[in-house]
């Protein structure tokens, strides 16, 4: 049996160093970009296109497509509804593609394009993707989308967990510091998620918006067994991955 | 009294997003860089240059100056010693100008050239660098050197150390979510930090060249109160520091 690494790339700038196309690649964003993009596909949306700028949110809205689109907590005007996982109900979205405009997420999926998969992760569906992962036989990177580039915590104690419950198989090892870090740091977390990010600097800014409804949601595990992938602009759902 | 803020970098790459011209910056590599610079500057080195080719390096032996180099645990052939902080000693480099070889220090001094002031930290002169930064009143970053730009462990509870000493006065605060990962990690390091990075990725390429001799020295605390400081090309001793 061959066995695979586990790696923890702490911020898409980082990423360069831990590029490997044989590679399947999570890409989390707790708080919340895919959270919510976790939510929308257990919701029955189609298709959805991450979107870096506004100026592209807009002009996806131009073509027809409802846009998911804040900036500092306020819905954008043009936009259909606003960032938060809550947004995304079976009667809004079912059977659509939605444009989610998301800074951080985006640029994390585009890093990570070129790897073997690109999958979209987060404690919502982290049981199935611990699952398929290790169906999978092949190396993973976690790859924390971060905020402004910056290392957080609620991205880094979600890479714990999961990479933690990959280590636990024989088919899987790990020489990376992020790692052994990620782990320790859930370690400290788990007993009481939401407690523990209550210090996290995204937890302060959801809070000043009012949007910190959705932390209780976001840190629940096994909301759904579904798991986004991309294929080429688009994420859509893979294909034996739940519901 | 105005108060001040500690951020932590995991990554000489990440700094971009970091930097900040009015903080003192300091730079830890604490295996072995910076812990080989404070040492030398303990035993008397008049000046250190840190390069980080072998072509600097070979260069500066070629105009005369001693040097410090290695490549994959191997003492390059043109230079005078390894870079363990225990070639450092008072007869070889009292009172002489050293050229030091090393790729991801050099790199981080290099990011932070445009800041207040760059200084050269680790466990050895921990007691003195907390004393030196309280004493500026200014804000501070603490920017892990890391390998070939991936976060590590062993300068990540440094910095845990550092900014949990700073913070303990309240003309310091922090948003930043780099600090409280890297002083969660110092917690649970702290009671036994050989033992701690016994699992770090440097631990085991140092063993697997012989050179992991200097680990319980690199972290032992407060051997020296000198704190060596950026002036151009050149590291020096920082006036009115220690000794």
């Amino acid at each position: 049996m061959s066995i695979h690494k586990v790696e923890v790339c702490f911020s898409p700038v980082l990423f360069p160093d831990y590029e490997n196309k044989e590679a399947n690649v999570v890409i989390v964003d707790v708080l919340r970009a895919t959270s919510a993009i976790i939510t929308a596909f257990q919701n029955g949306v189609e298709k959805l296109i991450p979107v870096k700028t506004i100026k592209e949110a807009r002009k996806l809205k131009q073509k027809g497509y409802m846009v998911a689109a804040e900036r500092d907590g306020i819905v954008l005007d043009f936009a259909d509804f606003g960032n938060s996982p809550f947004n995304f109900t079976k009667e809004k979205i079912g059977n659509r593609t939605i444009a989610y405009s998301t800074t951080n997420g985006t640029m994390a999926i585009h890093m990570a394009s070129k790897c073997n998969k690109v999958i979209i992760g987060g404690f919502l569906n982290i049981s199935a993707l611990e699952e398929w992962l290790i169906s999978e036989q092949r190396d993973v990177i976690i790859l924390c989308a971060a905020w402004k580039n910056k290392f957080n915590l609620e991205d880094s104690v979600f890479a714990g967990a999961l990479a933690e419950r990959l280590l636990k198989q024989s088919s899987f090892y790990t020489i990376c510091d992020s790692v052994h870090g990620a782990i320790d740091l859930w370690k400290i977390a788990r007993t009481d998620l939401v407690g523990y990010i209550e210090k996290a600097a995204q937890r302060s800014r959801l809070k000043k918006n009012g949007l910190d409804d959705v932390i209780p949601y976001c840190f629940t595990e096994d909301v759904t067994s579904v798991i986004p992938v991309l294929e080429g602009e688009y994420l859509v759902e893979l294909k034996n991955s739940g519901n």
